[in-house]
């Protein structure tokens, strides 16, 4: 598959308590491989999440959307491939998509906003922006 | 608010474990929250769940959309309303919305695949499925 | 079953995102019924948890202990029963015993260190305490 | 530590999802981290734990004692070593330490029943008996 920017992977190998009694994993747990992922893109390109939550920054969750193709089993190797695809002033989005081999999935976007402690829009700081905006013009290697 | 058609209402009072670091409860535990509630709905206006499964049918996931208006805390109480939105041959659609009093606190829809155990696409049985589409013609008490 | 001293009693629907593919509730998910039953029974027998949130205290959890009888599946109806089983300055233990119409499906332990939100030990307050302990004296209806 | 037989050890970086309001991991989630660390072992010194599934036996949990020596943050690099403790007929118990650098965080003991699909408890494979009996003999490295 080819993705339009430079992009993280993470590797998961399916955990038994992620599966439900249909056999597969249940589809509740990809909202969690996709956090995962998307704090390893950011230390990977922009910087760790702990640190912008030391310097008082968060990024809220404001929209999750994922589209389920395929189920996965217990012990499966799932890629969870994550990249930024917009950058605004105080919200950012990302994509992602999760396969098995050549086979895809899910595909998912999540939305955030950028908040303070105290749960206020606050604009990403500049720098970190940049670093997130710099990535959206380059194509991935 | 004013919901469509016929619903179901789930209440929740927030369990501490749904909670994370930033105090409210993580964007991942709603995803939990509407499968209890679909699953109440069913039994309500459809059939219970498990006979679903008795007869060898599931609903798989096929997508979920959620959006995050406010965040919740430990010990709110909130209320879960789910309504059927579209049912055809082989899928059909649930639209949720969480709310704490008059907030709204998220907004949901999810889709689903009527498949044999096996995993093929399969019709939803005709009762059932005349069941479910008799709500979408008849308006909420 | 016969308890010792005051309890409450947590009623739980299993959710199907609790089972595992061997089609039972994953062991891991009663830790998670234990803590909503402490809580309610704070609630019923002491005070909101809450409310010692707020007065900066904290019971960690510093031990569980869970024996596994029986397998429970969705849509289950459990119940949770708790109740306090001792009380020293900056410490407790509760039991806990979940069962499914006669049958135990599961017994546990766990004890609480109280701290305060920097997690040093600190006593809990005389009243929190003499109440806790009152039930300790006091037969079970 | 010194541990006194052959073992594993699995690496976790906290997930944020993991965290609760208390900003430490919640209780509940090394029930999770100490079953993969199981998984792994098995295979890196027993058998796949799917390939015990597919000659249709289990290790069923009958009991969970965990000790929570220490608290864990978000993003914290923790180690779960495992290693097996006793292994009769159709029972076996694994032994847990989870550490950050050279600090304790949770000690645990879990035991497990060998049983068939439909739950019956069953002798574990002579060969897989042996083969975890003989890791009991041998001092780690």
């Amino acid at each position: 598959m080819k993705h339009p920017v430079p992009n993280s992977a993470l590797e998961i190998r399916v955990p038994f308590v992620d599966t439900d009694a249909m056999g597969v994993v249940h589809h509740s747990n990809y909202i969690r491989y996709l956090e995962v992922a998307r704090v390893k893109f950011l230390e990977e390109h922009d910087m760790p999440y702990v640190s912008y939550l030391e310097m008082g920054f968060q990024f809220a969750v404001t929209r999750v959307d994922v589209r389920y193709k395929k189920v996965a089993k217990f012990d499966d190797r799932l890629v969870v491939r994550v990249w930024v695809e917009w950058v605004k002033n105080v919200s950012l989005g990302f994509a992602y998509e999760v396969s098995r081999g050549d086979e895809i999935v899910t595909l998912a976007k999540t939305e955030h906003a950028s908040v303070d402690n105290s749960g206020t829009l606050t604009r990403l700081p500049k720098p970190q922006r940049n670093a997130l905006r710099a990535l959206l013009a380059r194509p991935a290697d």
